[in-house]
C-alpha cells in the first residue's frame, strides 16, 4: 500500500510545525515554498534596524528536515490548486498531488488598497524588506549629514512608523536606541540624538490588542527613547515626502524620507486563488473562514493554519494572526491528520492555548501579558528574550543570537549596519 | 593656522589603516567611501559559500572611526580629479579639497577584454556578487535534485572556478565541504557528493605565486575534498552553458551552469581617471607606477596605496595585491604625510614587511609560508584562523565569526545559507 501522501505548502512556522510533528508518523511528507529557508519573523525588526544579520535569524529548510527521512523539501512556487484532483500546481508547470493537504502560505503587508504607497513605505515582510529598510535608515542619517538646508535636514531626520502594533512599536524602540546610542559619536554635523520618531495610527493606543495599563507602559518606553505616538490620526496620503494625516482637526503633511508601514495585512496570492478553487467563506481581509478542525467546508482534506486561517477561539474571538497559532494550527492538523489514518472517529476540535503576549520596546524594556499576569520593564525582557531564544529553529543560530545580543547589551553597538545593494551603489543625493 | 587637510579615497585596508594612524596627527582627515562599511575582503569566500552573513565580516567605517575626533566619513562616489587644483569630485557634484590625498581605491576584476562574461560567471569582489555566488550554488543544488535527465543532472552539479590563485583555491575547498559534508542529508534525488568542482588555470600549478611544494600539498588537500586541478587551460569562452577551454591537444566545453571567475583584476575607474589626470605611468594591467615613497611623479602630495599601486619590493619585485601591502602602504603614507607637516627632510622610503602568504582550503587545512618557513595542514589553519582573526577589525565581529567558526568545524553546518533577492523570487526551472 502507497503511504498517505501529506504535501504542506509553506515553510513559516504553520508549515514547519506540521512537518516536524509528522516525524514519525506513516506518512510521505512534501514541504513546498518558494524560499529555501524559514524566517524567524518576530526578530525580522532587528534586521531592519541593523542588529542581526539575515542568516541570524533564517534556518535553511533542508537543513532543519534533513534528518527526517519521510520528508521531502521542494524549493518552487505554487500558483494553483485543483481540490477535486487533490492536486497543486507549480509555477514551473510541475504538479504535485496530495492525499492531505496543510496550506500554511501566510499574509503579506496591505496598503488600504493603495498599492503605490509600498514604494514610499516598505513594509516589514521578507528579508528583502528588512534589508532595504535597514538601508533606508542608514542612509537618511549620511543625507542629514550632508545637507546643510535646516529644513531638508529635519525631513532626513524624521522617522515615520505607520502602525502601532507589536511591529511598529518594537520598530520604532529600536530606531530610539539607534539614534539614541549607536551612532552617537559616529557624526560630527548632525546629532543623530535629533531624530523624530513617531508612529502614527489610527486607534486609540498602542498595542492596541493588549491590555490597557500595557500600552500605557509601552507608551512611556517609547517616550524615554525619543519615540512619540500620535493615535487617532488617519495616514491618507504617502509619497516621496512622507505623509499626510487626517486628524480630528484637518489635514497635516509630515515631511519625511524614511515612512515604514507596519499596519495591514492581507493574504497570500494563493490564498486568494485557493478561495477560487474551493469557494471558501472569508472574513473582509480575505482570510479563510475554517471549520473548528481547521479545514475548509467541503474539503475535509485541506487545512487551512496560520496567517491565512480565519479560526475561532473557545470564546468566539478570531484567533490573532501571531507565530503562536500558526504553530499550534500546524501541529493540530498533523495529528488529526495521523489520527485520521489510524482510524480515530471523534477528532477533537482545535483549541488554541493562549500564552500571552509581549513586546520588546528596546534594550531591557518589553510588556508582556503572560497568562494574564501584566509584566514590564526588564522582567518583561527577560522573558521575551527567553521565549523568543528558544523558538529560533537551529541550535547555532540560538546561540549566536543570544551572544550577539549580549554585546548589543553592553555596548549599544550594531554590528549588521551595511547599506548594500542599489541603494548604496547610488550617492546620497540631499536635495 | 588651518589644519592640513588628508583626504582618504576607498576604506579598504590601505584606506582605513591610513585613517587610523592618523588618529592623534595635527590633520583634518577625510575619508570617502561609496559603501558605508570596511569589507574585511580575505573572508568574502565565506559569505560565498554560506558560512558567514556579511554583517559579520564587515564594519561600519563611521563606527570604526567614530571616536577619532580629527575624522570625518563622508559616503560618495568620487568620479573626478583635479591635481592642479588639489581637488576631487562627487557624483553629486560636490568637491572636496586636500592638502595630501591617498588614493586607496583598490581593483575589479577583469575578464580578458570579455566584460560579456560577467553574466555567466560573477567574481568574488563585493558583498552583491558574493551574496549572488551563494545564490547560484545553493539553487544549482536545488535545480539538480528537480530534473531528471541525467546529462542537465550533470552540468547543475558541474563547479567550475576560473584562477587557481588564493581564492579560486579557497572557494574550491569550500565548495567542496559544502558538497561533502554541509549538504549530505538534505537532499533525496541527488548525492551532493557527486558534484564536480573544477578549477582551472591557465598556469602550470595552483597558487603559483607560493613554493611548489605548497602548491603540491594544497592540490592534494583540494583533492581529498574531491576538487580537480586542470592547469595549462585557457578559458576561451564563457556562457549559459558553461566555458570552453583550450587545452594542448584542442578545445573542449565543460558544461556547467555555476561558473565563478577568480581569475584577472584591473584598476579602478577613479585610479584610470587619476591616471588620465596626472599623466602617471602604469603597467599593463593598469596599475600605478609610484616612486619608493609611494608618491606619484610630479605629485609629491598624491599617495597611491594598495591594490592600485605598482611598487616594487627591495629586491626589485613588484608588490602583491594583497591586504598586507595595502595596510603598510596606508601606514606608510599617514607616517610620512606627517613626518612632512613636522618639517623632517629625509624620509625613508617604504620598505614592505612580507610576512608570507596563507592559503585555506576546507577544514583544518590550509597551505602557509610564514617568514619562508613552509606549514600546511591543521597548523597551517591555526595560523591562517589566528591571524585573520586578528585582523577582523571590530571586536564584535572577531568575536562572533570565532564563535561561527567553531560550530563550523564542529557541526560541518552552515547557518548563512539564504537564497534571497530576485534570484529566489524565480522558481528553479531545470531545463
Amino acid at each position: 500500500m502507497a503511504n498517505h501522501r501529506v504535501l504542506i505548502l509553506g515553510g513559516g512556522f504553520g508549515g514547519l510545525y506540521a512537518a516536524q510533528a509528522l516525524k514519525h508518523a506513516p506518512v510521505e511528507v512534501t514541504l513546498i515554498d518558494k524560499r529555501n529557508f524559514h524566517l524567524f519573523q518576530p526578530l525580522l525588526y532587528q534586521v531592519a534596524t541593523g542588529s542581526l544579520s539575515p542568516g541570524e535569524i533564517a534556518a535553511p529548510l533542508r537543513s532543519v528536515l534533513s534528518r527526517q527521512k519521510n520528508t521531502n523539501v521542494l524549493l518552487g512556487e505554487i500558483v494553483d490548486i485543483d481540490p477535486a484532483a487533490k492536486r497543486v500546481m507549480l509555477k514551473d508547470g510541475a504538479a504535485v498531488e496530495y492525499d492531505s493537504l496543510i496550506v500554511s502560505t501566510g499574509s503579506q503587508s496591505a496598503y488600504f488598497g493603495h498599492n503605490d504607497w509600498r514604494v514610499w513605505a516598505p513594509s516589514l515582510k521578507s528579508v528583502e524588506e528588512a534589508t532595504m529598510i535597514r538601508h533606508k535608515i542608514l542612509l537618511a542619517f549620511e543625507a542629514a549629514e550632508r545637507t546643510s538646508h535646516p529644513e531638508e535636514r529635519r525631513a532626513w531626520l524624521t522617522f515615520l512608523i505607520v502602525g502601532a502594533g507589536a511591529t511598529g512599536v518594537e520598530l520604532a524602540g529600536a530606531l530610539g536606541e539607534i539614534a539614541r546610542h549607536t551612532l552617537k559619536h559616529d557624526f560630527r554635523s548632525i546629532n543623530p540624538a535629533d531624530a523624530r520618531i513617531l508612529v502614527l495610527d489610527s486607534g486609540k493606543r498602542v498595542l492596541g490588542t493588549y491590555p490597557e495599563d500595557l500600552s500605557r507602559k509601552a507608551e512611556r518606553s517609547l517616550l524615554k527613547l525619543g519615540a512619540r505616538v500620535r493615535t487617532g490620526v488617519m495616514v491618507t496620503c504617502v509619497d516621496a515626502d512622507g505623509v499626510i494625516v487626517k486628524t480630528g482637526s484637518g489635514e497635516e503633511r509630515i515631511r519625511s524620507h524614511t515612512v515604514i508601514w507596519a499596519a495591514g495585512v492581507a493574504v497570500s496570492d494563493f490564498g486568494r486563488q485557493l478561495v477560487k478553487r474551493t469557494g471558501a467563506e472569508t472574513d473582509k481581509s480575505g482570510r479563510i473562514k475554517v471549520r473548528p478542525d481547521l479545514t475548509i467546508a467541503d474539503y475535509p482534506e485541506i487545512f487551512v493554519v496560520g496567517d491565512l486561517a480565519y479560526a475561532l477561539s473557545g470564546d468566539g474571538k478570531p484567533l490573532p494572526g501571531v507565530a503562536q497559532v500558526a504553530m499550534q494550527g500546524g501541529g493540530y492538523a498533523a495529528k488529526a491528520i495521523v489520527q485520521r489514518i489510524e482510524g480515530k472517529r471523534d477528532i477533537k476540535p482545535f483549541h488554541y492555548f493562549d500564552k500571552g503576549d509581549l513586546a520588546v520596546i528596546g534594550r531591557a524594556a518589553a510588556v508582556a501579558n503572560v497568562f494574564g499576569v501584566h509584566l514590564s520593564g526588564f522582567i518583561a525582557w527577560l522573558v521575551w528574550l527567553f521565549i523568543h531564544l528558544m523558538y529560533i529553529v537551529e541550535f547555532q543560530s540560538r546561540v549566536l543570537v543570544f551572544i550577539e545580543w549580549g554585546f548589543l547589551f553592553v555596548t549599544f553597538n550594531r554590528g549588521a549596519r551595511l547599506i548594500t545593494g542599489t541603494a548604496a551603489e547610488r550617492s546620497v543625493d540631499p536635495t
